[in-house]
Formats: structure tokens, sequence, C-alpha cells
């Protein structure tokens, strides 16, 4: 990937991180979980970058959560040896994985049904590996894993134990937080989360595993969570950057979102009363997350240059390299409004999403003198 | 961006090209032009790869077109020194275009509106160079552009030579033409964007402007086109992948898509009846055109991991690194249906989007042996 800055000013379109910003999300979800006496494994899939995953780790971190592979190569290259890849494993990625022990990475598997259970058993053997794994216990019907009554829960782990293997304990993801409106229910949300978890662990235990690991996350019940009795970690991710989608939930607010999408206005669409900019999908993703929220914010949220949002003007529609601004109550925008070539900032949707289509990071804030990149991995 | 092989074989999700579909897109476009009268000159923003543009120009191509600069200094790298950069141009841009006309690329812009035309001639005095023109036509009224009776443009042209820059002539994209629903609409369409066009060059020519080009372009009017009188270049790009979203536009069959993502089984939801795969939106993006179209495919049709297509299952929906497959018919998908570790393949719905996920190309096709990978270029 190529990123250019000419004369000293990045190219547009370009991703902004407001370091204050980041750094204000990452202490306040660290109070909160300090408060209630559990240590953040933060999730590095929204981020993918070392600068930044050393910040969200906090003092009590046991380690990292990473989505990839290629993921935990590049963090363990960066010295971080302790990662959950927190998600289901496919039987063909054992053979990288094993190497990566041999090298000394153990990293911490997600085993989320039997059949991948006997495959990860058969792997074990002709690798000559003792992969250490977390049973994902499904929480909310959403997506993988074991319900924490069901048989296959217990039968899965001892087809991990008897073929050497580790049984570190249950995880979960309560992906139905997502759905929420309101408070209460991301309250709710959290209580189910941890009552599923825990009461998976405990059915471990009683039939005689260890389970030590009882691990939850997502950034709105690590939000909304009151209660984290018998969790050992919570996984969260997207709170580092925040994003409208967040900020929908009643996650954050707008202020809080610590990227952007730089841009510069290309013309004026004098007949529908729109701005065009040269920020399209391909700068901001596809991702319409905020279509199913109370509030929809198209493509993205458009603040001044300087990051003040701009309330009435959202970007309406996208094409690769072209972004349509356009007025929410439907008027048109007056010519007087913008002018060509005028920098304006994007706050996205979905922040895992916008950032994975950038390089890195062009950091501002007060405490930098500008200028500055920190590069993002990509890939498998 | 990483890419990585393990034992011969790449890893889970990842893109593959059939070459030898891809070949039998573009020769069968390139017979189609060849027919009509009028080169191509392919958009190279759907594949970004040398290796793939240098197979789509055809012998009378007169050059590439692109979506941004990167792409531009990547293709002059690698020798392509006729390029038409087709988005209305930023100001903010044209010192680093100026740079590339030093260094021997007078790559063609867009011009959209009368205010870049004032900021473009300042720029061109500043520093000293003399910019080539097309002017963007709005053929549909749904992007950028002047419609043909627009005063403006005459206004803009005059601009453009009175800041010794050249007009080269017109372009138009007709974005409407995504919006048919049957090849009646997409001729008209075709016939439309031909007469914007066309009335455009004729005004300016007979206002004293040369204009020698006239350019028309996107993948569905191209293929529905009947009469190409007075247009001297086509501009498609998505033709040599095609997706299902030109399927249901009728453009293409699933038969001639040329990419698709490879991925591989993590498990099955018995109380769904779906199984999980390892291709979530990070591998098949956030893009869910195929949602406006009478077939909606979801984030993707499934195929055997041979390609061929399994008409019932479609990728119900998709997390950062999870797919979630479904029968189209809500049925519950039985547990013998497939096996954890199996691989499948996705076909995308916008091939531009889904290419743009990924490091590059795995080639398979009857004359390939297979492991050979075409890298992407990527960024602004």
């Amino acid at each position: 990937m190529s990123s250019t800055v000419i004369d000293d000013k990045p190219v547009t379109p370009c991703l902004l991180l407001d370091v204050d910003r980041m750094t204000r999300n990452i202490q306040t979800l660290e109070a909160r979980l300090k408060d209630l006496g559990t240590p953040l494994r933060p999730h590095v899939k929204t981020c993918k970058s070392i600068e930044i995953a050393r910040r969200m780790m906090a003092s009590d971190s046991p380690g990292i959560t990473v989505s990839t592979l290629a993921e935990a190569e590049y963090f363990f290259g960066h010295g971080i040896d302790d990662q959950l890849y927190a998600v289901g494993i496919a039987p063909g990625k054992l053979d990288r994985i094993a190497r990566l022990y041999r090298n000394g990475l153990a990293l911490k598997l997600t085993l989320d049904n039997s059949d991948a259970a006997g495959r990860l058993g058969e792997a074990a053997a002709r690798l000559d590996c003792a992969f250490s794994v977390l049973l994902e216990i499904d929480a909310d019907g959403q997506r993988g894993g074991f319900r924490p009554d069901d048989p296959a829960l217990l039968e899965a782990a001892g087809l991990v134990t008897d073929a050497g293997c580790g049984v570190l304990g249950v995880m979960t993801h309560m992906g139905a937080s997502y759905d929420c409106r309101d408070a209460r229910c991301l309250e709710r949300a959290a209580e189910r989360e941890r009552d599923a978890v825990v009461s998976a662990a405990d059915r471990l235990r009683t039939a005689g595993f260890e389970a030590p690991v009882v691990s939850v996350g997502s950034t709105p019940t690590a939000t909304f969570v009151r209660n984290l009795e018998g969790v050992t970690e919570v996984r969260a991710g997207t709170h580092v950057f925040m994003d409208l989608f967040m900020a929908g939930l009643g996650v954050c607010t707008t202020d809080d979102i610590a990227i952007s999408v730089l841009t510069e206005i290309i013309g004026y669409r004098g007949n529908a009363g729109e701005w065009l900019v040269d920020a399209g999908w391909m700068a901001l993703s596809r991702d319409r997350g905020t279509a199913s929220q109370t509030v929809d914010c198209g493509y993205g949220l458009v603040c001044q240059e300087s990051g003040e949002v701009i309330e009435d003007i959202f970007v309406r529609a996208t094409s690769q390299e072209h972004g349509i601004l356009a007025r929410r109550d439907g008027e048109p925008i007056t010519p007087d409004r913008f002018q060509v070539g005028q920098r304006l900032r994007i706050l996205p949707n979905h922040a895992c999403a916008t950032a994975a289509q950038h390089a890195g990071y062009w950091l501002v804030g007060e405490d930098l003198a500008g200028g500055r990149f920190w590069p993002r991995m990509h890939g498998w």
C-alpha cells in the first residue's frame, strides 16, 4: 500500500487519527474495567497497528485478541506473545498455527463445534503440537459456538484433552448487542453474555476441566456491563476509535470518534444542491451499518477540516472515488456553503471497515507536530 | 499487505482469478467494440494490476483510465504513458499532477465544474504546467459534470484555454445504467450516454474548440450499446472480472465471473441450519449492491472449490472474519451438506469492492500450474 505526502500534507483521501480522543477512549474503558475488577484483552482487529495495540494494553492486560493469523504473526513479531485468535478455527490453518507454537507463540485458539474438535485432535497428533483452546459459547444464537447447556460442549472438551491439548476455558461474543436501541437493552445483553459464559465454565469445571479463562467481549457490552463476576477478561477493540454506529447505540458521542477521512471538495452539483468530494466507498468503505439505526448517517457524517461536526450534512451516496454530500433533511445545500478545494473530514459508520481501507493513520492532536504516520497491517 | 502460502496452498480467505474466464471477458468486449469501430481505453480501477491491465489493452487501445493518482504513478512506472484520470479534479492534487507532467506523464484530467476550471488555471500559471483536460458531461444527473447544453460548459472550456491548457474533449460515465432492469433500458442508457457527449462535443467545436476526444464508459453500456458514432473511445473495467451485480443486470452470467474468494468451512450452526466460513466482510467487502436487484445475492453466491455454483446457497450475513451460509429459500441447510474444513468459493457482488480487500490474485485456470500470484496496488 502506498501512502503519499505532498509538500508535507497528506494527499486526500486519507485516514486521520485524533490521538487525544483515542487516548481518552482507551482510558475511559480502562477505568470502567478497573472498577469492575476485570482486565482488558484488547481486540486489535480494529487498529491492526502495533503503536495503537501497545496503547490499548493496560498494565494488567494479559495479552491481545486477534482475528487473523496475519495479525498473530505481525503482533508476535512485535513482541506480543499472549494472543487469543477469536475466530472459530478452520482446520486448514492448523499447520501454520503449529509453526507459530514451535516459534514460541502458543496462540490460544477458539473452537466452536465438535467436528472441528475432532479435526484439531488429528492435527495435534500429526503435528505433535499441544494446542491451547477456548470453547466458544453461543450467547445470542447469532454466530458460532456451543449453547451453555449443549451436551456437545463437554464432548468437545473431552476430544481436546484426549488429544493432549488444553481446554483453557470459554469465550463468547455478544453480537446481539449491536441490535440494541437503548441502554437497558445493552445492560441486559451484557448480563446474558456473562451468564452464558459463566454457566458454561461452571459446567466444564463440574465435569473436571479446569477452564481458568472466562472471556467476554464487545465494545457495547464492555461499556454497559455492571457485573463481571466470574469473568476473567474482557475483549473490546472498537472503543479505541469509536464510530457512528457506536454513537447510534449510545456507547459514545460523535465527539469521541477518533478517526475520520480527510477529503477535498471537487465541485458543486447545482441541479441537485449537492457537493462532490474525493472520498468514495474506497476510502469510506461500503459499510452502511447505521442504515438499521434510528439515525441513518449514510456513508458518514461531515465535519469541518478542524473536526467540528456539520450537523446538517452527510454523505448521501458514494461511487468508488466520489462521495456526494447532501443535507439530511433533503433540502438543497446552497452554493455558498462550501468551495471547491476546501477540505473536510468524514466520520465513519464503522471504524473497523473504514480503517481497513487505508494503509495507516495520519496523527492529529494537540501534542503532535503533525506529519506522523502509523502504518496498519493487512491480509490473512 | 501480506499474502501467505503454506505448503504451496494459499491460505484462506484469498482471492482467486480464473484467467480463462478473464481472457474470454476481455475478448468478448474487444470483439463488440471492434464491430462498432471504437477502441477501448480500459479502466484499471477494478484490477489495479499491471499484469491484468496489459491484457485488457487491445492493439488499438489509446491507453488506460485510472481513478487515483497512485494508480497513475504505478501504471506510469510500468510504462503506460497515456492515461485518463476519470475523477473530477480536486485542486489540491494539481501540484502532484504537475510533477507527473514534468516526469513525462501528461495525465489527461477530468474537469466537471467552472470553479475547478478557475482553480486549474491558477495552478497552471503557478506551476507553469499546461494541463490537458476532458470536460465531464452529466448524462444522467447522478454525479458530476456539465449538462450538454449548460452555458458553463463553454465558459469552463474558455477558462482552460485562456490558462494555456488544452481542451481535449468530453467524457461521461452513465452511472444510471446500474439502475436498469432489462436490456432495453441498458440500450436506451447507452444511447443517452452517446447523445449527451456527442452533442456536448458538437457545441464545443461550434464554439471553436477542437475537442478531438469523445469518451464514454461503463461496462453495462459498453455491452449494450449499438451505435458509437462520434465516440472516439470507450472506458470499461468491471468487464474484466464481471460480478453478481453485472449478472443481475444481464450483462453476463455467473459462469463469466472470473474472481472468487476461496474460503474454508469453520462449522455448522445446528440451531439455524447454517454453516460458518472463514470469509467475512473483510474478504468479501461490505458491498450489498445486489440488494437493490431482483435477485439479492447477500454477500455472495457459494460455489464448490472447483467453481461450480451451488444454486441454493448464498452468504446471508457476515462479520469481520465470519461468513454465514444459508439457503436462499430460508430452509435449513442439512448437516450432511458440507463438512468442517471443506473449501468453497464465493462469487462477489461487486468485483471492484471485493478485489480491493485483497493483496492480489491467485491464478487458476487450465493453462496454469497454480501457485502464481499477481499483486494489486492500493491507496491514493
